[in-house]
């Protein structure tokens, strides 16, 4: 485990030296203070680098890094379908490699942790331990109203609930529920009650687009899918509601009281026309906990967090039509230490004690000549060949810009687009 | 002058070879047809890389490039104040290093050539000289309805247009009119007789704001400053209007029948909370020539074509709540050869005859392991940092990332950021 000094690290504007050890950070100080470097310790000069904590995305589908941009310029409801009948041929292996081709990416972008909803959870548990990312991996419902494939999907849920008993810290196990158009009524009420029994969170998707909100008032005598989960008892502080675009005032007040943790995911809602309305300072105010995802490659194209901090910050002071909307410090937050606690992880700040899951962002290129602080400069003009190193639970996870086994993942990957070709 | 030959570069999909002379390319071939070296050529070997049009950046102020988030979360007016004060105090070496730091930003970005609008001009184009890029620079008229100033401009603007008969053939000299906001009708008059009697380009912000709308129907007896411009007889296919955001029916009717270039400008629009609403389907019908830029620094705090390109085409989705909106050839051509078109430059094609301005896309990394084509993972997943070469007016001009003098040009735009904080 992690036995790591990084000298000379700009922590909020102050230069300084951190001592990492395990999965923890275990020390902050002023660089140049004394600063005793324990046997056995690696010594990581980071002169001129600004640590930022490790992002992370609170909703995404891992293995669909494989299916990025097959379905170009489809609307939801058509996209589904579209991916859904490749998905029905998708197997553990795909799932695997794909998972790896999403962590690497996750990587080179910054990010330490992510909450995925898939089949196969556990190849995508494999693929975030492999590489040293940390995560929440679901059994994913999703039983299209039919009781037979209830039966099957309670009986396989509760067979893996068994088999992650050994899971790591880092590597979380949760139940998915699709949605509410995906899921029957009695399904959604055994999953939750068997995520609760065994302290296991939620993550579902909610009132993404419009016709999703009309389509379950209609179903559901007049009640949005907000209201309707919540009348089934669904939400509170452990579940992670992703989307939450389409909402009501009353909605709004309900995910609040209930501390549901709310995901925004902009570029897949934008890329989609589903909308951009998000509304996060309600959502916020009202006691929700706002974070924020990339979706999964099929709607996003990318995984990367830096790109969705800033087309978030624009496109909420655009259509709030106020260019003080979401300030970067709230910004930094929805991607970081809200996120964190939506997982469940301690991750989200350099701080003693926390996760020591650290960006290392090196200035020295034109993005960061400004008069400008750090983070305008991080998120609204550079990109992610910015972050150079990368520690994920107390390892480097990248350095220089080089991930172990690299080339050997994207090989993989690359070998694993047959598959998909055959089944178009 | 340029004697290169690209070795096995994907062109349109298939291994080519690229011979370039001078400022052109000379030929493109099937790779591994019979294809003679003449003596004295550079052969670069691209096997598994991707030929791209260089962008054409169709409206920033590269100057502002120092001046980056300098008003984070100001509305366009109370941002226009603080710029114009901080503005008033730059001389030109300060103008001249922070066009270096522009033009190196475009390169590493894949940009080969911008229309810019700023003052001392001269030395924005000397900057472009120096690093290799094409550029339409201009004077530009701000007389903020004061007539001793409009005299003092003409006069300048007389001195300078008879001092850039030596400019070469990819550094072009316009004249540019702040806005009908700022500039008189004397002058503006003034200011399109003398461009259009030079065979100059004019080069103008119009309708950025649905305030600057308002204002100008209050001031000219209800025309909007499209029908305002056109009644003065200023519009015609030598007018590139930046922004064109707030248009009626009747604007883009008018501005498609002048043939006018306009120039969308997404994330500054956004960012400053301007809009997003813009007519790129209306205008393109109805026969304008729709560009694409960045603006300047200070409002989107990067220069990076490739970023606007991606969050150009999921806005049009979202707001038309069509995710079939803007299809990828349509957006390359808006980021390439219609803004070649604007500038008056034959770039932004890949084809014998044209100006040799490529960007050398390197494919191996995630964001191109995907089932979709080479356009959609190149706009809507990867960044900049994939291209990795760049080939501006025949010249490399970055070759691996690396572009000749780049520490000196950061080193010299950090010491002019002191100017700054002087004035602040």
């Amino acid at each position: 485990m992690g036995k790591i000094i990084l000298r000379n690290i700009t922590v909020d504007g102050r230069p300084s030296d951190i001592r990492i050890e395990g999965s923890r950070i275990a020390a902050i100080r002023p660089h140049g203070e004394d600063f005793t470097v324990p046997e056995g310790f690696e010594v990581a000069d980071c002169s001129g680098k600004v640590a930022v904590p490790g992002f992370v995305n609170a909703h995404t589908h891992a293995a669909m890094s494989l299916l990025r941009g097959i379905g170009e310029d489809m609307a939801l409801k058509d996209w589904l379908d579209h991916i859904w009948a490749i998905e029905s041929h998708l197997d553990a292996p795909f799932i695997y490699h794909s998972g790896k081709v999403a962590a690497l990416e996750m990587i080179k972008t910054g990010t330490t942790a992510f909450n995925d909803m898939y089949w196969h959870s556990y190849m995508a548990r494999k693929a975030a331990d492999e590489t040293g990312l940390g995560c929440l991996v679901s059994y994913t419902f999703l039983d299209n109203f039919d009781q037979k494939t209830a039966e099957r999907q309670k009986e396989e849920c509760l067979a893996l609930t068994e088999a992650v008993g050994s899971w790591g810290e880092r590597t979380k196990f949760a139940i998915s529920v699709h949605s509410v158009y995906t899921v029957s009524e009695p399904l959604i009420l055994w999953a939750t009650e068997h995520a609760r029994k065994r302290g296991l969170r939620i993550h579902i998707h909610v009132s993404e687009t419009e016709r999703e909100v009309q389509d379950c008032k209609a179903a559901h005598g007049g009640l949005s899918p907000v209201e309707y989960l919540d009348s089934l008892g669904v939400l509170g502080p452990d579940v992670i509601a992703a989307h939450t675009l389409w909402l009501s005032g009353k909605d709004v007040e309900i995910l609040g009281s209930r501390g549901v943790s709310c995901v925004h995911n902009i570029n897949s809602n934008l890329k989609l026309a589903s909308g951009y309305n998000f509304l996060w300072k309600e959502l916020t105010e009202a006691g929700a906990n706002v974070c924020l995802g990339t979706d999964g490659c099929a709607s996003s194209n990318n995984l990367d967090m830096l790109e969705a901090m800033k087309t978030c910050a624009i496109t909420q002071k655009a259509w709030r039509k106020d260019p003080s909307a979401l300030p970067l410090e709230s910004l930094l937050k929805m991607a970081t230490v809200n996120g964190g606690k939506a997982l469940g992880l301690k991750t989200g700040r350099i701080e003693e004690g926390w996760d020591a899951d650290i960006q290392i962002v090196d200035t020295d290129s034109t993005y960061f000549i400004s008069p400008a602080p750090f983070l305008a400069n991080f998120i609204y003009s550079a990109h992610s060949d910015s972050i150079v190193s990368l520690i994920s639970g107390g390892e480097f996870v990248m350095r220089d810009r080089k991930v172990p086994g690299e080339e050997e993942i994207r090989r993989a990957g690359r070998e694993c687009l047959s598959l998909i070709e055959k089944f178009r």
